[in-house]
């Protein structure tokens, strides 16, 4: 399936080809042409084509896409069903907002549990999920190989945490915290950040863009 | 200030390249090469000079940056000076995890005022924040003209909020649903996406492809 060196760009619309064909496929769309799957996205036709010709060949001369079919092939190249796990770090206000209200399952995730040091919540079940003492961390993954660990704590733990889970064999770490994590055995981690800030600031300099062109 | 149009992937990298010197500033680091600021960053320095040279004429031949002098440059580039002020729709987790967590201060922003319909959390304060009634939400954003709002709402009423917002005039939408907006009035408006799910399904794809390349 991966012939080539696919680029972070192209990595990065894979998955609003996802989400974007999932909606067309919850709204009964059977085919679509590159063109209006590309103007649904503000992307080119020829963006889309290049796009997944890094994966092989999809849709067909005149008819465009199945909209099914390419949804599925879109959900293996992301790894949707390889029964990947997670485990979120910090069930504060942000950990508790992934575990009750995002869906891991639609993503191709299983959240198998979530950890925590504060002992007015450890031992308590929020969305289903058994909040345990982070103490019982290594023990846990030990037993239960997990793909991706979540950490939702403070910035100041935020480090000693990744290195426990890099040591404890985990693949990717899912990084909410406002921390950049530099691991000694960071190359055997893949680390995915959600800065906050980074965005906020992203669209400070646009809307502070569009005041000057206003005047 | 402003010279050129900005391609939107040097949008990104500035706030990374604001947060980079503030570390570094806070180190204590008067100057820094621009080899060595690209290397903390993983970036080549002709790609810092070409990022920055967007925006005018920055650092000096064989002296490199003046850490302080590039991060205050940098934050007036992000209109971080600019008073924007915020307000937050939905104090569910997620937005309480920004209230109580996150530091709009540190961005550039002033968090104004809440908004949510549950009536057990309408009038109450959280972080020094008004929980207020989102049906007076006209009336306030007319008495207090604010530069973003915040959808930490369910995703369902999501798309109304935002139809709200920019009818009461805000310059932009901080959208952490998982619903793809869509605004009549959407050219008035600069919207900035956090897809949790999009982050979460790019680590996928890493890992996914990390576990092919050692097989």
């Amino acid at each position: 399936m991966r012939k080539q060196k696919v680029s972070s760009a192209v990595i990065r619309r894979l998955p609003r080809y996802y989400r974007h064909l999932n909606d067309l496929f919850q709204a009964g769309t059977v085919r679509i042409s590159s063109n209006a799957l590309g103007s649904s996205m503000g992307l080119t036709a020829s963006q889309i084509r290049q796009d997944l010709s890094c994966f092989g060949e999809f849709g067909q001369q005149g008819y465009g896409y199945n909209v099914e079919k390419l949804r599925g092939e879109i959900s293996d190249i992301l790894g949707m069903n390889r029964s990947h796990t997670a485990v979120i770090l910090g069930a504060g206000n942000l950990g508790r907002a992934l575990i009750e209200n995002f869906h891991f399952e639609k993503n191709g995730f299983q959240l198998t549990a979530a950890f925590d040091v504060h002992p007015d919540i450890v031992g308590s079940t929020i969305g289903g999920v058994t909040i345990r003492h982070t103490d019982t961390l290594e023990a846990y993954l030990a037993e239960h190989p997990t793909s991706v660990g979540v950490l939702t704590v403070p910035g100041r733990v935020a480090n000693g945490l990744a290195e426990r889970l890099v040591a404890a064999g985990v693949k990717g770490i899912w990084n909410f915290t406002n921390i950049e994590l530099s691991l000694a055995d960071g190359d055997n981690v893949i680390i995915e950040d959600v800065h906050f800030a980074d965005s906020l600031l992203a669209l400070s300099y646009m809307i502070s863009d569009a005041d000057d062109a206003r005047e």
